[in-house]
């Protein structure tokens, strides 16, 4: 079984992950009725598409430290999916976000079954309660899900730090993203730092530890892989995170399931965004100081942003970047020490999360 | 050191605390200055006060099924304030609470932050993505903590299923009261239902499963006391919740931290006022519907819902059920199987939670 695809590992993961929600759910509707709007849309959110990519970087971080699949080691990757809806039904929440992947977020899915069934006290409350207390229990399901994959002793033992580090670099990561929205001037550097927590660190570098840390449980033998592993990750995360900014404001809202205006509107402070201002024309500023973050922003608004982002050269600065940081992410793969099809997943999954247009 | 007091273990529990923020304050820090706010702010939530209940209990536990003290122990324990941690911010931005200990909430504070540092963007909004985030990382320091706490393997691997247990019942308890208050009766079964998740489960049971679990690391050698712990922790965690929602409606604000008009004002559907409902006149009912939950209530209707509270019967009634429970709680102590240096800091443990005023 060591030469899967990409997809047959993401079918894998789909299947264990239906697996402990129906469990999960059984369980929470047996405590009380009430619970099966929360096992239900917890379910949905989770079955629902969404790319796998966590799961998908510590699959191949594993098989390129010389791993052999299990089901065990699928089940207890596919946990990372169960963390990172926490992350985005709270930040849907800490946004005020109406959709994901084109649905309802999970507080206006709970606004709406408050307002339907008529209950009582405030629709809006009841919503932003459900989404913190939802994203909770994902949370923690994650880390059950994690601590009964059926890993051996001596593997669980040696990934529980590495995820723990990337929990707390993914709520740090998070808070440096939503303080600098509060700061009057933007920053590339600060932006920059902030994609390489959110995504550099979170989205693909730890996953790939914890890869290796499953398959090398001796933390000595594994430095030299992780390192690589961090070459790879850091800029290839940048990278991603650059390529969502790009779609945040230029891509379909169709295929992104998010309205495209979402960035602009909210006057996200992403490298993007820094490098406009940073190459603005004194009449630029006064067109993005009229349209940038205005709450009633029309597609008149959008498309002069537009304008001006692809006008100042931020836009092929920005896409110059993705490239050259997915150029050297992909150098760190030629060592030998990855074993060579994970190195070819990495090198699949590289292009997947930089070429992407959702 | 068996002999030990439970305010020696608190004092413990204390130190252990301490360390842990001052060295996770000092790594948030290095990533970027602008977490210093983060790391202050969870410092001073956790060191202020609290009063560590359920490392108490698992403590206790822990010595009832015949441990030795140890500072990894103590550690392990300390973690469980964490969580609690996590619980109560995000319980205070649920309910919208302005005060927690006689101090801003942690969702009100950041807003001041943002106020005082004239920060761009809404005050309000800043504050709630902070709650947001500050109880994910409350949440998963509190997995670092236990996880990093020296425990033996076969500690931490007989500690970690009951541990996830008991998270999703808090998280299932959190949102049946969150629920309960949507609904448009109150229902006495319904509340004790939630006073159990909330309270039996997660204040005393599972602590007390998890002193049980790192004592006695094979699981079926602590069927028994488990189920003795079962039996005492309960009935007592019901006792709690109830005096917590006697003290949350009787109860001196100088002494509980909190406005004692929050739950009267909120609507809040416990025990007590399910109580109340099923037991009050026509008469009654109808100053019940004009005062209970009303967000303009003032000391003048606070008082008339008391004296209503007190008339039904309903306040006897609860502090009959409290006492009953309790002493239904320490029969269960009489069992030769727990220690009885650990059933004496039960003991005393139960007239703490039962008898306090704050």
């Amino acid at each position: 079984m060591e030469q899967v695809t990409l997809s047959e590992v993401q079918s894998a993961i789909e299947i264990e992950l239906a697996q402990f929600l129906e469990r999960q759910s059984q369980y929470l509707t047996s405590i009380a009725p009430e619970l099966s709007s929360v096992a239900q849309s917890l379910s949905a959110f989770l079955l629902d598409g969404g790319k796998r990519l966590r799961p998908l970087f510590a699959y191949s971080g594993f098989i390129g430290a010389g791993g052999k699949t299990s089901s065990e080691v699928i089940r207890a990757m596919a946990s990372l999916e169960l963390l990172q809806a926490c992350a985005l039904i709270h930040d849907d929440l800490m946004d005020g976000s109406d959709t994901r992947r084109g649905k309802p977020s999970i507080h206006r899915h709970f606004e709406s079954l408050h307002k339907s069934a008529q209950m009582q006290g405030f629709a809006s409350r009841y919503g932003q309660a459900a989404a913190v207390l939802l994203g909770d229990l994902a949370l923690v399901w994650s880390d059950q899900m994690l601590n009964s994959s059926g890993l051996s002793s001596d593997e669980l033992l040696s990934v529980l730090p590495v995820h723990d580090e990337m929990r707390v670099e993914l709520m740090a990561g998070q808070f440096l993203d939503v303080h600098e929205q509060t700061q009057k001037s933007t920053s590339v550097r600060r932006s920059l730092n902030i994609a390489r927590f959110k995504s550099g660190k979170y989205t693909i570098q730890r996953p790939l530890h914890i890869g290796s840390a499953i398959a090398i449980t001796d933390k000595k033998l594994r430095t030299h892989i992780d390192e690589l592993y961090s070459n790879y990750g850091l800029p290839l995360g940048e990278a991603f995170q650059l390529r969502d900014d790009i779609l945040g404001t230029f891509g379909n809202s169709q295929l992104t399931g998010k309205p495209t205006e979402d960035d602009l509107r909210e006057g996200k402070h992403t490298v993007l965004i820094a490098t406009t201002f940073e190459r603005a024309t004194q009449i630029e500023l006064g067109e993005l100081d009229r349209y940038f973050g205005k709450i009633d922003l029309n597609s008149d608004g959008i498309e002069k942003l537009q304008t001006i982002i692809t006008a100042t050269g931020a836009r092929a600065y920005v896409e110059d970047l993705i490239e050259k940081l997915t150029s050297n992410a992909l150098k760190a793969l030629k060592d030998d020490e990855i074993a060579d099809n994970g190195a070819s997943l990495l090198k699949e999954l590289a292009q997947l999360v930089t070429r992407r247009s959702k």
